[in-house]
């Protein structure tokens, strides 16, 4: 091992300038986690300057490898790396480590830091992210690589530790990656026997390795995570196995190199401590002060010329393919950009206007499925599927072809009875680039996945998750199955457009702006039942993409307000027809969207002098508070529902005509 | 085999009796699932006829083995066991099958049905559940058993899919019960290759074997799922092994005897139809018609006296233990009647009332540590821990033992970082009795566990959810990090009591009234930055447990009420002080108990004429319009936070008292 101040740095060396800057990072901070960038420090060093292909110059060079934090709370480890290898990450951030209006939060976020692919912090996350991401790398490959042009080629590498392992989330996705064979995907598991409570063998006692392989992975065991040699062999033995996805094991030492708290959980969340640092520096050979790399160093760890020359090469190799295959060079570059087909709003349009004109009264379910089948063929980065609910989802359609074969034109995801890997997993197809991912499952289990889709918020991802069965209206399935608090849970998460269309036409416009929202997620929620068809001129078609509008109006000035989405829709226009010319209807698929309306249109829809307002939804009344206020009404449902018909639990749970009637009737 | 019309029986015609009361429930509601009770009916048999040690005369005999089906929908196969076995579940009952009101709904219940442990239907929830029926029983007998006196000696078994083993909850939950070396837990695994969206080689590929050798379980390998010896030899095989869990890997036909639909998805949730029925009536001989079942079945079947004669055999048991350990047996049956030790309120209230006068200044989650610190010695029933979070959440207490030691005392359970298999268990610790189970972590990631709270509230279970980092206030870790809708979520689950304490004193209330309330969770959310202590007469602390009350009022009739809960109870106050004395605070650590609250009551602290409201919560805005309307305002947060010192977000994200003033003074 040479030293620091040699101008041939050694690999220990580099790996040190990780360690410090984690270390002087969150020592500045007061706060942070030095532990886990001290310990996977070699391995990340190994990685980053021998194998991982990627343009710090242009973090969004398409064919890049992708690497991904699923420990986030290790942030400083990425960023460190980032810095050193020449990202537009200088050491003032790495000062301002978790800071306000840093470029270096506490924990990573892809929307703040150029080269971070995805945010990380909720614990198995990252990983099935990097799922997604090596399956669209997969599918692109399939999809546009030609003989002789390996557009598309790329790996994805993925950190993870014992907290990722414990999660749920880890076996969905990996047993998914194992089924699909994603041979570039590969796993670098930070082996440090260590978690917040300490040592872990009181509460995880897996055999990893061997768990891995049951979900046919390639393992590769018995890594010295401290030793450049075996983590080299190590990666070179996962990138030789191209058929299967590989489970680096990396026997690591949390918060290595300082003498008192190495293997110690004492390292892992919080700082060293002044006089520990100064050890660690000791023990280490570091001399250097804060934030101090030598240049050499810095020198050894600069890739910028290498990714340049490497992002050069890929560009050539596109010109050629553009030459001889302009077409799907064309539609390749299209993808990646993430703009839709030229003609695709305006024949959504059109389907919009003729389904206006039929009528159909369908379920909305069936309806979604309708656009999927109308808009899908436009759409090849349209890919989706369900958690093992296609034929209630509604999600398949003529075109699907699954991704677990090798057809270029796959894009139908088997994700089996794993809602939370489906929803993570497209997250990562979705920030990979190339893909507009939509995943089903029944409205109540968005549970399973619920941090996935605050996660897609998070991140602003185009992913749009489609949710069936949307109320008691499933009927016989029961409470464990019908959905109460769940559309106002999921509306309020931020960035997160949630839609319950009352009809095909708004089924229709849903599914339309959700593929058109290119900076956040959409929910559409479906019934499982019929729901008729509703009237609307031209300009109410047009104002659906409002989120909220008069869909019945009074004559007049209105005296009643009915506010109602979904299936409740229905029961209002009939209300209305009992309670006289004098009420209004308004129609509100998405409050979300509604929301961010002018305060005009708002105030055209819901006059703030109106008070008798009377809101209608299959959910918690609480709330609709925000739209009727102290002197209007909800009729809703605040307990848990019931397994019967669901023609008997409406009225059963008082959603009928009459109840409305009489409800708005008696507002003051 | 013999026929049907026989007087003795063979096994095959004793689960044809369960294969067709499910073909023909299933038939007349026109709704639910025959495949899987007619693919694990020969399995059950042999269970139930051989094995299980219950009494249908008491279904809450304490000591009986618990069966818990996790594959929920196939309720039919429990419905017809509880009825074959002679349970308190009437024909009508099955022929009432998915009826409103009925005692067999659409997925097991276990507040409707007598014999039902634990409701299911959400994937992997009753296998985790059982993990903690299990470990209940460890602990109990571990506790209360003597020399010569087994007096807690009974087995869990568990029926699972495909599916409950395709979600993540089913790792978490088989990594700890294996870690646990749960040995008297056995699992039966349905393996009929068919989930909802047809053969499951395209989505489930895991080696389900070696995986569970991975998790350390003793795996019975290749029963033949239709024969009785078979099944026999595996659960003989299962309970010889005393030092692990087991799991019987059953191959299966669903769907089994159906000449056209066995082995195929279209016999998993819909009728046969009427000539498939009577295909498969021919094809098993089955003679009898809908809902008959011959008398030599029923009598082959009955348990009732073999159940009373264990109970009565246990009832001796339980009278020599009480004479020889009569303070044990005392203890014993205090406990599981559920019943609080006599002393507790009392002492909880003494508690309570120092705190009032002590003032301490603490985070609310110490001040959580110091309740359970407190509440914990007197009752041995209080068991919890956290996902890897203790001394985050501050779960440990000076007594606490961890459950995996044989410690009669052994109290703490190290769930690692598995929120959703910890929420789950203590689910199935609670439903087995003798217990008050809390878990714990970050508020944020109670959405990883969400559907296990809302289990919690569906089936009454009293659980204790501890969730501490309740707002921007944690600061560095951002967004991630940084719950925003959690705590209106949770408080829109039905008959889930959430509390956001103030001060030392309310953290305190809050948790006598979680530990009080006996028919439902509750989610205690506690804050990482200390809260100022507030002044109270004896009577405001009185009404803390009323979920909101009046903790500074103004002189006469209020001009302006400040509304506010947890840390912004503080940032009222000063407010409230620049406002002058026409100013109202409220204090709402639960609105689910304020809204329990009498009219009048509820009118006395927010009169209705008063509109000059403004509520304050660190979350979004839109859920407190129930209680300012659209003539209030409210100061929350509707977006995603930011990594940043706390006392840099607070005033970020508009929490200031200058904010406050301004936003009330405008109130028209």
């Amino acid at each position: 091992m040479t030293t620091a101040d040699s101008t041939q740095p050694g690999r220990r060396d580099l790996a040190n300038a990780i360690r410090f800057l984690a270390i002087d990072a969150v020592q500045a901070a007061n706060s942070g986690h030095p532990g886990m960038p001290m310990g996977m420090a070699d391995i990340a060093e190994v990685l980053w300057n021998e194998h991982l292909r990627h343009s710090p110059n242009n973090p969004g060079w398409f064919n890049r490898d992708r690497f991904i934090l699923s420990n986030g709370h290790g942030s400083m480890l990425q960023y460190a790396l980032l810095h050193l290898a020449g990202y537009d990450l200088p050491i003032e951030e790495i000062r301002n480590f978790r800071q306000l209006d840093s470029k270096t939060p506490g924990h990573p976020e892809n929307f703040m830091t150029p080269g971070v692919e995805t945010t990380t912090g909720p614990l198995g996350q990252g990983f099935a992210n990097a799922v997604g991401l090596a399956l669209a790398e997969k599918l692109l490959a399939q999809r546009f690589n030609r003989d002789g042009f390996e557009l598309i080629d790329h790996r994805t590498f993925v950190f993870m530790g014992d907290g990722c392992l414990m999660e749920g989330i880890s076996h969905e996705a990996a047993s998914l990656a194992g089924t699909w064979g994603l041979g570039k995907l590969v796993a670098f598991w930070d082996d440090n026997k260590i978690s917040i409570d300490g040592n872990t063998d009181g509460w995880f006692t897996d055999d990893t390795p061997a768990r891995f392989e049951a979900y046919g992975w390639h393992v590769v065991r018995g890594v010295d995570g401290h030793d450049a040699d075996s983590i080299k062999a190590g990666i070179e033995q996962a990138l030789a196995a191209t058929d299967k996805p590989t489970l680096i094991c990396c026997r690591t030492t949390i918060g290595f190199g300082s003498p008192n708290k190495a293997g110690k959980e004492s390292s892992h969340g919080a700082p060293l401590g002044k006089d520990e640092i100064a050890a660690t520096r000791e023990a280490l050979n570091w001399p250097h002060g804060p934030f101090e790399i030598p240049q050499p160093i810095y020198d050894a760890w600069r890739a910028n010329e290498r990714g340049a020359e490497l992002e050069a090469q890929w560009n050539a190799r596109f010109d050629d393919y553009a030459k001889q295959h302009p077409e799907a060079a064309a539609e390749f570059s299209r993808r990646i950009r993430g703009e839709l087909p030229a003609d695709f709003i305006a024949q959504a349009d059109t389907y919009i206007a003729k389904l206006q004109a039929d009528g159909p009264t369908v379920a909305s379910r069936k309806a979604s499925q309708m656009a999927i089948e109308t808009f899908a063929p436009l759409l090849p980065e349209l890919i989706g599927g369900s958690a093992d609910l296609a034929h209630s989802n509604l999600t398949l359609w003529k075109g699907s072809k699954s991704v677990a074969t090798d057809d270029p034109n796959a894009n139908y995801v088997y994700f089996g009875v794993r809602e939370f890997a489906m929803t993570a997993i497209n997250n990562g197809l979705e920030l990979h680039g190339g893909f507009i991912p939509y995943d089903a499952t029944f409205l109540v289990f968005s549970d399973y996945a619920r941090n996935g889709v605050r996660m897609s918020a998070l991140m602003g991802a185009h992913a749009i998750h489609v949710y069936t069965h949307d109320s008691i209206g499933l009927g016989e399935d029961g409470p464990t199955h019908q959905p109460i608090e769940h559309l106002a849970s999921l509306r309020y998460i931020p960035e997160n457009d949630v839609w319950r269309p009352c009809d095909a036409v708004e089924s229709a416009v849903a599914w339309k702006q959700a593929i058109v929202r290119n900076d956040g997620p959409s929910c559409l929620v479906f019934s499982r039942q019929n729901l008729p068809h509703q009237a609307r001129s031209e300009a109410q078609v047009a104002d659906i993409a409002r989120g909220g509008y008069v869909l019945k109006d009074a004559a007049g000035t209105p005296e009643i307000i009915l506010i109602a989405t979904g299936s409740e829709v229905g029961l209002a226009m009939q209300a209305a027809e009992q309670l006289g010319d004098r009420v209004r209807v308004v129609s509100m698929p998405s409050t979300d969207v509604f929301n961010r309306q002018s305060a005009e249109y708002r105030e055209s829809v819901l006059p703030r002098n109106v008070r008798r307002r009377v809101a209608i939804e299959a959910g918690v009344t609480g709330f609709w508070h925000s739209y009727v206020g102290l002197d209007g009404a909800v009729i809703g449902i605040d307990t848990f529902g019931a397994s019967a018909p669901a023609e008997k639990l409406f009225p059963h749970f008082g959603f009928t005509v009459e109840r409305v009637v009489e409800v708005a009737r008696s507002l003051g």
